[in-house]
């Protein structure tokens, strides 16, 4: 196999985000910490966050071990699956795991630096925040295409000569996104579950029994909020965002490499067209990074503008430069093509801007969950839920839209469903996906800033710093809220795009699972008795062999239960989250009662317990969810079979992706909402509205950050499970 | 055409049913209604639910006129519709119409009368109370296979010796569940809007402000309250009932008439078949009912002993009925068929008692929420969320064993897929839906029981009956709210099998649609190229036809439409609720602080006023949720076509019955974690526990009584509206 040379941008941009990484990381690191007591602050929140890594890596690396052998069993015992499925499995992994580990350990530096910068001024301490935050952005991106880069190149070595060699390692490389699930899954539940835990508990008894303000040194669970924002918004975003980064790539190689199968030139370049894209957009997104600055005194318009500036930059350049590369690359229908890039960017745009109008202070929704408050926390619970759940309409109607765009703009606006255009539009929708997450390196760096930006300000108020650099920390952190909320709009619309494409994924891999049978000797035979060749088949074949209609009550069962998980899943998660808290919570009055002075400042509380109580609770209570991940498409395969999982996979799709929008975007409605009468309005602090709206913000807390953004990787992990298990369910069938 | 004698059991059977419902009337009026201030305040009480209901029926009306002359120009000027469609329209809304009206006429004599009968002893007041309650379940078995055997027997003199004529009738007879759906959607909605707007704003100002308790005549929103049982759960569930029983007798004799269309002989018997079940369920039902008694000093365990003893009777007993049933009308398959029909019983009843165990007050989730109350209200609302979500695990379970294995048996465990096996098997799962509804006679007696001894312990609070009385009425009041989260539980388990049904059912509108417009000269032309001649397809030739894979976009975005739009449904009704309510608690603080002495029991205060303003409040917001689910199904049937409509459903089925079933249980569960307390736990009443669990109490009051509900209707009306419109889907293909 000739891999041309222009495959070889990916491992040199790979190896320039993670250059660039490494430069913005020294630079931040040459930045003053600050005062003794901010140094000794951010070292607290240092060592627990990464106590909590290396706690969290050790029952993921368990999970790991278990999961490697099972698949070294199916591929060397069973021989249904390609032997080298253990070995990419662990390397996503293992990839995910070191990406989260630099982007926190970045994270948990920059926050007293960024605390210090802002004594000097605004922008200092914006650019220290963002440039850290970038530092996360970089490495995912560098890494992701670096594991991409390096397990092609094997690959290709192992099986180019090969007949279908490029289905062989397309689909081979994307088990390794398997790994990345599964990492990702601990990381977003665990965190999740740690970080609001914390902030609930924090709260409860520190803001609403105890009436002392939020990041104030006397309340014991302060560190562990701190830590939380760390190990749950850096951590497991970037995770969870890795792996979207990964699965998308991957997938639509798969996709391209069946759809351009009759054309082996045309297909390398198919397999390779995403992952340029992802490179080019590496080099883009830098130019964006450079962009990000403000002046003193900027309003929170500036600051939203300017980082908007640097992510809308970016955006407009990969979507100009895609009709470019894939021109350059030949693709067929060049032009179709681009026009998917463009809808996946512009649909990540769209739910992104209404996400923001949803959650944001300065528009409708939130003040009017801000005036329920007049009528107590209950009507505050109703008003949010109800526009959480209407603010799901424009994000689907978006989704919707690009789906069939990216669809049928690849297949020159075919919909006659025969083999062809099925599969040159599905590659379409799994090139939109591409291009959604093509400037992820900064993306995802505003995402690392948000909880950088909240960190320096919990520093700066516990180190007493003077109210003009609180005012600072303040502005910066307001601004890191609604990116956090914009960044979760734009995990979750990113991840149903890279399910979907999964989705079609998986049929290819029962083919090859299917194959792999036959050569070993199996025959399948159809419902009338015939033979089935599955080499010869093609995706309508399948979709026929297996019945996948919506009439064969397998599909709609598997639909059901696709539902059911989202939500019991999201039901465990928020369980956990609310017995965590509680444990949290009598650790913090146990405190207060007999660690006499604390409330007078005159005694330290005891930290560490409480970060002991988060780490604890969370680990513990990972597991169950995260174990129905997997068991639950692996069961139905086995008792439904492919109609059945192809059932679950979409009815959890469907009903996963609304859900999580809905809780994300009511949880930061919530949130915003308490700050708008924090601003002043409906009697401003410490009045019965602001009472009532802190029970929202509670309540929300669990929602946006543990529950919400869960499901991303629930509604993926299923696909991937799935993917790698395709060969336990056709050896059942 | 032959009708067998067998058929005019289906005629007598409403009669007896209507017969008995007015002697039950009857020996309810003849019971006194007790003290002049008893016969006052249930005459107020009367005089609201006769004013809304009187509205309601004008802007439903108004609604019926303007979609009646849609169907008219669709059937005589587009030609794409039966030309009896407008007409049976009509009969189904009139008759949906008219149970509500009856039965809510009976609610409110009763209420009085049953206070007053609770002076003899609890044994009296539970008779007069469930009897009252069976008048509403009786005219709703009564009025629905009227409609059915009356529509039965025109068609079969207009369409009984043409070709098909029996797909032809049942097809037809299908669209008057539309006027069934659309009458009950709005029963559903508005009465839930009215019903938890005045509840909410009642206790928001009352208990939580004011500090009296409830049903206390000092509160102008207690007659208001009061109303609002009648016309949301009574009427409300009444409509939505109705609307299940005539839907799953109607598209089950659909699906026989497709799947038995070889053997006209037997073609016939398949048809009536769900209609005799349904007749001998009558006479079982009423079996049931007079054997529902209970002894003076019954503990809550003793009297839900004896309510269950009715229902399950009268289960058991349809359940061997429907073996000698089907065996006597010489059904192939008898056997089989049998277990259909008890897999749908069985489910009914698992799905019961798993809504019991998750918001019975006996169990454990109820007491975790009340100890959740602890750490406050967030944590309250945190597990309570949580909880609902865990228990969709087992309905949603239940429910998808019971599809499988009603469709297997009905079959002969043939999972080929071929049209004889598909037809036959969707068949199976109509006649579950037939079996879970066949004792409606007597479990909706159980829900119409609720509501009026609710409002008998708000007439003998508001009376000042001594505290032995009250003793009694709060005794039948608590076994009121086990029934009522039951049948709730019951309502959504009989939607979704019935939606299902209708699904299948909608392939068939299909068909006939296309056949109609074949015979009017158009030609079809699948995408190959070939002619297609849907008077000789199966249903999986439509399905290639349509493409109805989920490698389809359509079908794709279809489901996630779905699932957007029960989500929007619900937000909407959220929304509605909490605008209601404020305006309600805006009125009862302007009465506190305008009308003097009402606080001190020397003014009465403008219950009148409360009483318009639920009932304005609830005609205004009613509209636009009600209007989305008629436009939702005809724009997607108009944008993406079959396939598009058919993930719609599948979607909206899926994600809407988990919303609905985490909706419900979760206000459930709340309602009875804040009994818990009141009962002496945590503090008991008056605690800040207690105050805690009464916001739980507050949010659920719209999730199990508003938006929960109003998604059976949703997810039934979504599939009829695409029935009824299946014409124009066609014309615009």
């Amino acid at each position: 196999m000739n891999i041309p040379e222009v495959f070889w941008i990916v491992p040199i941009a790979s190896v320039v985000a993670l250059g660039m990484a490494l430069f913005f990381f020294s630079a931040m690191m040459r930045e003053e910490e600050g005062t003794k007591r901010m140094i000794e602050i951010a070292t607290h929140v240092r060592k627990g966050a990464m106590a909590y890594l290396k706690q969290q890596y050790k029952v993921v690396g368990i999970v790991f071990v278990v999961l490697a052998i099972v698949f070294a069993f199916m591929a060397y015992v069973l021989k249904v699956q390609n032997p080298w499925v253990p070995f990419a499995f662990l390397t996503g992994g293992l990839f995910s795991g070191l990406s989260g580990f630099f982007g926190m350990k970045t994270a948990t530096y920059a926050s007293a630096r960024t605390a210090n910068a802002a004594r000097k001024g605004l922008d200092a301490g914006l650019r220290v925040a963002f440039r850290s935050g970038a530092v996360m952005g970089l490495v995912v991106v560098g890494l992701g295409l670096l594991d991409i880069a390096l397990w092609f190149l094997v690959l290709s070595a192992v099986y180019g000569d090969q007949d279908m060699s490029l289905i062989t390692i397309t689909t081979t490389m994307l088990t390794f996104g398997m790994g990345a699930s599964t990492q990702a899954l601990f990381a977003r539940v665990g965190g999740g579950i740690y970080t609001k835990a914390a902030d609930v508990g924090a709260d409860l008894v520190g803001k609403v029994e105890a009436n002392i303000p939020e990041d104030d040194p006397r309340n014991p669970a302060t560190i562990a909020d701190n830590v939380g924002d760390n190990v749950g918004d850096v951590a497991g975003m970037g995770a969870d965002l890795y792996e979207s980064y990964c699965g998308s790539i991957l997938s639509t190689a798969a996709l391209g490499a069946t759809a351009f199968a009759l054309n082996a030139d045309m297909q390398l370049r198919a397999v390779i067209a995403p992952m340029v894209i992802a490179a080019v957009g590496i080099f883009l997104s830098l130019i964006g990074v450079f962009m990000v600055r403000t002046k003193e005194g900027a309003s929170m318009r500036d600051l939203l503008r300017s980082l908007g500036l640097g992510t809308n930059v970016s955006a407009v350049l990969i979507g100009v430069a895609s009709f470019a590369i894939l021109y350059f690359l030949k693709m067929e229908n060049w032009l179709g093509l681009s026009f998917s890039v463009v809808t996946g960017l512009a649909a990540g745009v769209i739910i992104g801007q209404a996400t923001e109008y949803y959650t944001s202070q300065t528009y409708r929704p939130t003040h009017g969950i801000a005036k329920a408050s007049e009528t107590g926390s209950a009507t505050v619970i109703i008003k949010g839920i109800g526009t959480g759940m209407i603010s799901t309409c424009i994000p689907v109607l978006t989704i919707s839209v690009a789906i069939m765009l990216s669809y049928l703009c690849a297949n020159g606006f075919d919909m006659s469903m025969n083999a062809s255009s099925i599969s040159h539009g599905l590659y379409g929708i799994g090139i939109a996906a591409v291009g959604m997450l093509s400037t992820l390196g900064i993306t995802l760096a505003t995402d690392a800033y948000g909880p950088i930006a909240d960190n320096a300000g919990g520093n700066a108020e516990m180190s007493e710093l003077g109210p003009e650099v609180r005012q600072r920390t303040d502005a910066l952190d307001a601004l890191g809220n609604t990116t956090a909320a914009t960044g979760k709009g734009f995990a979750i619309g990113s991840a149903a795009l890279t399910a979907l494409a999964l989705l079609a994924s998986y049929v290819e891999e029962i083919k090859i699972a299917m194959i792999r049978m036959v050569d070993g000797g199996r025959q399948f035979v159809d419902a009338a008795g015939n033979v089935f060749d599955p080499s010869k088949a093609t995706m309508p074949d399948f979709m026929q062999f297996f019945q996948v209609t919506l009439m064969n009550p397998k599909v709609l069962v598997g639909a059901f239960i696709g539902a059911m998980a989202a939500f019991l899943f999201c039901g465990l998660t928020m369980g956990a989250v609310g017995r965590a808290a509680q444990s949290m919570v009598e650790e913090v009055r146990r405190q207060f009662r007999e660690i006499k002075g604390i409330l007078e400042g005159k005694a330290t509380p005891d930290y560490g317990r409480c970060v002991e109580i988060s780490t604890r609770s969370a680990q513990r209570e990972m597991i169950v969810p995260s174990l129905l991940a997997i068991v639950i498409p692996i069961v139905t395969g086995l008792v439904l079979g492919v109609a059945g999982v192809l059932g679950l996979l979409v009815g959890g799709l469907a009903a996963g992706f609304t859900l999580a929008v809905f809780m994300a975007n009511a949880g930061g409605a919530w949130d915003n909402a308490k700050k708008h009468v924090e601003e002043g309005n409906f009697g401003g602090k410490g009045s019965d509205c602001h009472r009532a709206t802190i029970v929202g913000d509670t309540v929300g807390d669990p929602f946006k950050d543990t529950s919400g953004p869960s499901l991303n990787i629930l509604i993926k992990l299923m696909s991937m499970v799935s993917i790698v298990m395709a060969g336990l369910t056709v050896a059942f069938l």
